[in-house]
C-alpha cells in the first residue's frame, strides 16, 4: 500500500512536535508539508523548531523547509496543532482549499456540522461530515485533552448503565499548556488551581460527545457535569478524580466489567493507533499515576483504579490518560485512520 | 508573667520539629523535656534529630537530653507528635499522671469525652474534658491536617447559610507525610491518588467537630461528606477543592461576606498563636496557591478562592491550609493558649 | 532620622520585586518611584505587575502610579533592575541627570570608573565614582548573583593565604533567569548544564573585584578562574562547588577559621542589611544545601561546607548564597546603605 | 539458539528492577531464578515487589517463587543487584558454588583478581578470571554509576591523547540511591552537595579501569582525579561536568572526532545491549539533558556536548549517561554478553 501524504499546520508547536513523532513510521500516512508561522517558514524544520521531544528529531522532517499558512498544500489531510487565537480562521481556509482538517483546536468543537470525535466513543458522528458546506474539504475535531479521558471512562458506564451526573476534579500535566507554557517559578513546590477555559471544556464537550446522531444532526446530552480544574508538576498524563450518578443500580464489579470489556471500531477495524485494550482497570489502591501508567499502549489507553462506593453520588474513581498523545496528537491521528477505513475519503 | 513549661512527645518527628520551631521564644510556654523512642532516648537533641527545617535548631534545645517514652515529667502540658502505632497508650499513660496532652494522632480523636479541638470553630468542646477520667490528667486532640482548613471554610457557611453535603477533593503536600515519608522516586514527576487512612478521617471528624455540644455529650452533625484524597510535589500546604450544597438560597457575595467576617474566641481573646484574619479571600483567577499563601498569618490562617456556582452543588471553590503548622503543631499550641486562657488549667 | 527617597527602575520584573519586599519598612529608604516600561506605564502598580513573591504586596506600593523610562525622578538614588537590554542607555541617561544608580545589570560593569561593588570584599572601589563624568550623577554596580557568593567566600582566603587558581561549578536557582524565564517542561526532572553569558561574567568579575585600587584606577587581579554554570529546579540559591590553589601552605582549620572571624566594613558600620555574621560553615557532611540555608541572615550571608583536600587543587568545598537577595536586591541596598554612610551622598 | 539460563540476586530491589526489565525478551538469556532476603523468599515476585518501573511486570516473573539467599540455583550466570552490606558474602558464596556473578556492588571491585569491567573500555581485563580461586566459579564487576559514563567518556581521549588529570563534578539522579533512597522532603527544590562514599569511588576506580593488564596483573594507572558529587531532583541520568589535562597539544575538532568515531569489543561483536554508536557528540550549546539523553540507545550510549577550552585545565565538557541502565544493570548484561561472545564460558 502506498502512504497517504499528510501536512500539519503548527508544526513547530508542541502538539505539531507530537505529530511529527507520532507519524514517523506511521504504516498509512508520510509527512509531506509542515506549515507555521511566518517567522518559522522559509527556514528549515530542524533550523527553525525548539525540539523539546525526548526522542531524536527525524532528519528527513529536519530539512523540511517550513511553509506558510495559507501557502498551498497537496496532501488531502491536514492535521492542526494551531494554536486558538488563529486556528479558527486557517482551518475553514484550507477546508474551503478541500482539505479535510483534523484539528486539536478549540474552535470548531461546537459548529453544528463538525464532529467531535473520539474514534472509541462517537464513530457515528464523523457522519456529519456529509453535511459541511466546505466544497469537497471538511473540518474534524478532537475533544479537549482533558475530556478525551474522561469521555472514554464514561463510554461503557453511559451504555450499560446510564448516567446522569458527572463531577470531575483535574490535576492537569505541564505539557498541557504548551511550550513554553508554565514557567518554572510558578510550578515548582506548588499547584495552580485554575486553568483558563478548561472547565467550561469539561462541561460542554461530553453533552456533545455523547449527544445522539441521527441525519446530520446531534441531540445534545443531558448529562448534569461539574468541572474543577489543576496545573501540576507532571510532565505529562492528566490525573482525574470522578464521582458519578447513575441511572441504574449497579454493583461494583459490574462497573469493573464493563470497563474490561470495552472495546470500540478502532478495536474492530484494528486501526494502527487503536490500543489493544482501550481501557486499564488496577486494583492497586495507589493506582493509576501519571509517571508509571501514561505510556501504556504508547499513551493511546485510559487507565483506571479506585473504584469505590461515594457518600454523596454513587461511585467514585480516579483516571489517568497521556494528555499530548491520547488527549491530542495520538487521537487525531486514529481519527485520520478511522475516515480513511469508513471510505469517507473517496466521498470528498 | 512567668512562662509555664511544657514538653513535647515524639519530638524528633516531623510535627515534634515543628513544635520546637513555633514553641521557641513563645510568649505562654517554654519548652521542659523532649521525649522520644528508646533509639534516641538518652541523646542529646542535636546529636539524634535529623533536623529538616529551613531555621537553625536552638542551641539550648539542642543540648537537652532526650528522655525516653513513659519517664516521669514534670510539666502538665504535653504536646504529642507521637506515630499513631504508640500515641494511644503513651497519651492515656501520662493522661493517668495527671497530664494534659494537646495530640496530633488520631488515635483519641472519637474517644467520647475527647474533644477534637479547632478554637474558632468547637471551642465549646473542650468542656468535654471534664468527664474524662484521667484523675486530673486530659487528652485533647487535634483534627486531621486536611480536615482543619475545611472544617474552618465551612464554619462561617454553617453558622450563616446551614449545609448538607460536603465534596472535597484534596491535593496533599509532602510533609504530611513525615520524614523519610515520600520517597522522591514515588512523587517527581507524579502525583499519588491516594493517601492511607485520609479520606475516611475527612469524612468523619468533621461531623464530630460541627456536633452540638450539650452536658458532656456531643450531637454528631448528620452532614454528607465525600472525600477524594491525592499527594503532589508540594513541600507544605494542603490545596482542597470543594463543593457544598447549602441549606438556604444565599448569593456570591453573601458568602464571601461572612468568610471575610468571620472570627472566634481565639481572636476575641487574642492568643499569641491566633491568625487576626482566620479566612483571606483572594479575587485572583488562579489563587490560592502552596508557595504563595501558605505562610499567612504565620501559616494559621486559611487561605479561599474561585467561589463561583456550581452544576452539580451550590457552590464550588479552593482552599489552602499549612498542614504543619494551622493543620497539626500550631493547631495544638493554640488548642493549648486557649486553654490556659479558659482557665481550665485551674480545674485539673 | 528622616527616611531617604529612592525609586526602582525596572520595577516589575523579579529583582524589581525584591526591590520593593526589601525596601519595605527600610529604616532607611522609603520607596518614592517605580519605573517600568512602556506597556505598564501609567498603570497602578498592582494592576500593572504579576506578583510572583510570598508575601503580599504592600498597599500603599500596589497603588503607585508607575512611571515610564527617561521620565523626570526626584529621588537622588535609583535601584535598578532593568533587563541588560535596554539597562546601558536608559541607567546612563539617569546618571547625566544627576542620579545615582546601583545597577544588577552587566551593561556598564566594565567601565573603567564604575565600581563593581561588594561591600564586604572590595569598598575602597567606591571612590571609583569621584572620577565617573555624570555631572553629579553616578552609577555603581553590583556584580553577577553568582560571582557575590564565591567573591565572598574567597575575600578571607586571599587576604589571609593567597590564590592563584579558582575552579567553580554552578548549580544555579530557576530565580535567576527572572520572570517568566526557564519553562517547566525545560526543568521538571532535569538539568540544563547551560546559562548564557553566565561563565565568562564568573571567569572575569573577580578579577576586577579583587583588583587594586589606587587614585581612580583599579589593577586587576591576576587570579585564573574557570567556571561551568548548570541551571537545576531550585526556586531560589545558587550551590556552587569550588576548588582553589593557594599561594601559601595552610591547614584545613586555618581556612575555617578565616571564614568563621570574616567580616567587613559593613558589619563594622553594623549597616542595617549587613549580615552579623557573613560568612557561615557548617561541619555536616550534606550541608549547605539550597532550601535549608539561602534564608539565613535574612538572605544575606555566605554558607559554605565541605571542605576538604582536592587531589588536583588544594581544597574544595560547596558554598550557597540567596541570588535575588545577596546576589542582587538585597546586594544593592547594602552598597545603597554604604553609601550613605561613607558620605559620598554629599559629593554629589 | 537455546537461551541460556540466568538468575538475579537481591531481585526486589531496584537494579534487580532493572536486569528483570532488561532481561525480558533478551536473545541470549532467560531468567531463572529471582532471590532475595528472607523476608520475600518463599513468595510469589509479584506479591513480594514494590514495583517502580513505568513498564509492566511480566506476568510470568510475577508468577516466580522467590528464593531465598544462598539457596541452590541452578543456572551458570548470577546478576547481582545485592546491598553492599550483604553483597560481599553473598557473591563469594555462590562463586565458591561455580557460579559466574556480575556484581552492580562495590565489595570485590578492588580484589586482586576480579575486573571492573566496562566492555567498550577495558575488555583485556576480563582475562583476570582465569586466576580467581573459586574453584570454577568468578566474580566480575561493574563500575560505579558515575564512573561508567566518565571512562567511556575518557577512554578515546586516553588512547588518542594521553591524558594525566580529570576534574569531575557530577549531578546525579535520585534513581542513583535506590528505593526508597532520597526522601522528597530532602530534595524538592533543593540540591544535596554530598553522596555518601561516592567521590572515592570516582577518584579511584577509573585507574583500576585505565590500568594496563598483563599476566594476570592490572598496572593501575596514575591518573590525577579530582571529584565532588551532588545529588539533583532527577530521576534517571547522571550529568557530570569534566575537565580534562591531556599529555598532548589537539584541538577542539580532534577530541570530538575520536568521540564520534569511538567503537569497542561489543560493537565489533555486535552484542545485543551495545549501543551501535557508545558516544554522542551534540553542538547544542545547553546540551546533553538527563531527561532529553537518558534514553538514547536504550539507555546504553553516553551523551557529551559543550567541549570547549578551559582557563586551567586544558579542556571541559558536559557528559550524560543513564545510570540505571548503563551504569547498572544494562552495563552488566553487556558484560555476560562479552563473556558468552569470548567463550570463556567454555573455561569455567
Amino acid at each position: 500500500m502506498k502512504k497517504i501524504p499528510v501536512s500539519i499546520l503548527g508544526a513547530t508547536g508542541s502538539v505539531g512536535q507530537k505529530f511529527i513523532q507520532l507519524l514517523s513510521n506511521h504504516p498509512y500516512f508520510v509527512i509531506e508539508s509542515l506549515v507555521a508561522s511566518e517567522r518559522s517558514a522559509g527556514k528549515k524544520f530542524g533550523d527553525a523548531v525548539n525540539w523539546i521531544l525526548p526522542v531524536p528529531l527525524p532528519s528527513e522532517i529536519a530539512s523540511l523547509v517550513i511553509k506558510k499558512t495559507q501557502e498551498t498544500l497537496s496532501s488531502k489531510i491536514l492535521f492542526s496543532g494551531l494554536d486558538s487565537s488563529i486556528a479558527g480562521e486557517v482551518e475553514e481556509f484550507y477546508a474551503n482549499k478541500g482539505h479535510i482538517i483534523i484539528s486539536n483546536s478549540k474552535n470548531h468543537r461546537f459548529d453544528e456540522f463538525v464532529p467531535l470525535l473520539i474514534p472509541e466513543v462517537n464513530h457515528e458522528h464523523l457522519e456529519l461530515i456529509r453535511y459541511q458546506n466546505y466544497g469537497g474539504g471538511a473540518i474534524i475535531t478532537n475533544p479537549n485533552c482533558s475530556t478525551i479521558g474522561l469521555a472514554m471512562s464514561l463510554k461503557p458506564i453511559i451504555d450499560n448503565f446510564g448516567l446522569s451526573d458527572v463531577n470531575v476534579v483535574t490535576m492537569q500535566a505541564l505539557s498541557g499548556a504548551g511550550y513554553p507554557g508554565v514557567s518554572s517559578l510558578d510550578i515548582l513546590d506548588n499547584v495552580i488551581p485554575f486553568i483558563s477555559g478548561e472547565e467550561e471544556k469539561l462541561e460542554t464537550e461530553p453533552k456533545k460527545i455523547f449527544g445522539k446522531y441521527s441525519e446530520g444532526k446531534i441531540e445534545f446530552s443531558d448529562l448534569r457535569i461539574s468541572a474543577q480544574c489543576n496545573r501540576v508538576a507532571v510532565m505529562d498524563g492528566h490525573l482525574e478524580t470522578v464521582q458519578v450518578k447513575l441511572k441504574n443500580n449497579v454493583c461494583h464489579g459490574d462497573i469493573i466489567e464493563v470497563w474490561k470489556n470495552f472495546s470500540g471500531l478502532p478495536q474492530k477495524l484494528n486501526l494502527p493507533s487503536a490500543p489493544k485494550q482501550p481501557i486499564y482497570y488496577f486494583t492497586e489502591d495507589n493506582f493509576p499515576q501519571p509517571r508509571i501508567h501514561r505510556n501504556i499502549e504508547n499513551g493511546m489507553a485510559v487507565s483506571i483504579g479506585r473504584l469505590r462506593k461515594c457518600n454523596i453520588f454513587d461511585f467514585k474513581f480516579s483516571i489517568l490518560s497521556h494528555n499530548t498523545v491520547r488527549g491530542a496528537a495520538g487521537g487525531s491521528i486514529l481519527c485520520a485512520e478511522l475516515l480513511l477505513e469508513k471510505e469517507y475519503m473517496n466521498a470528498f
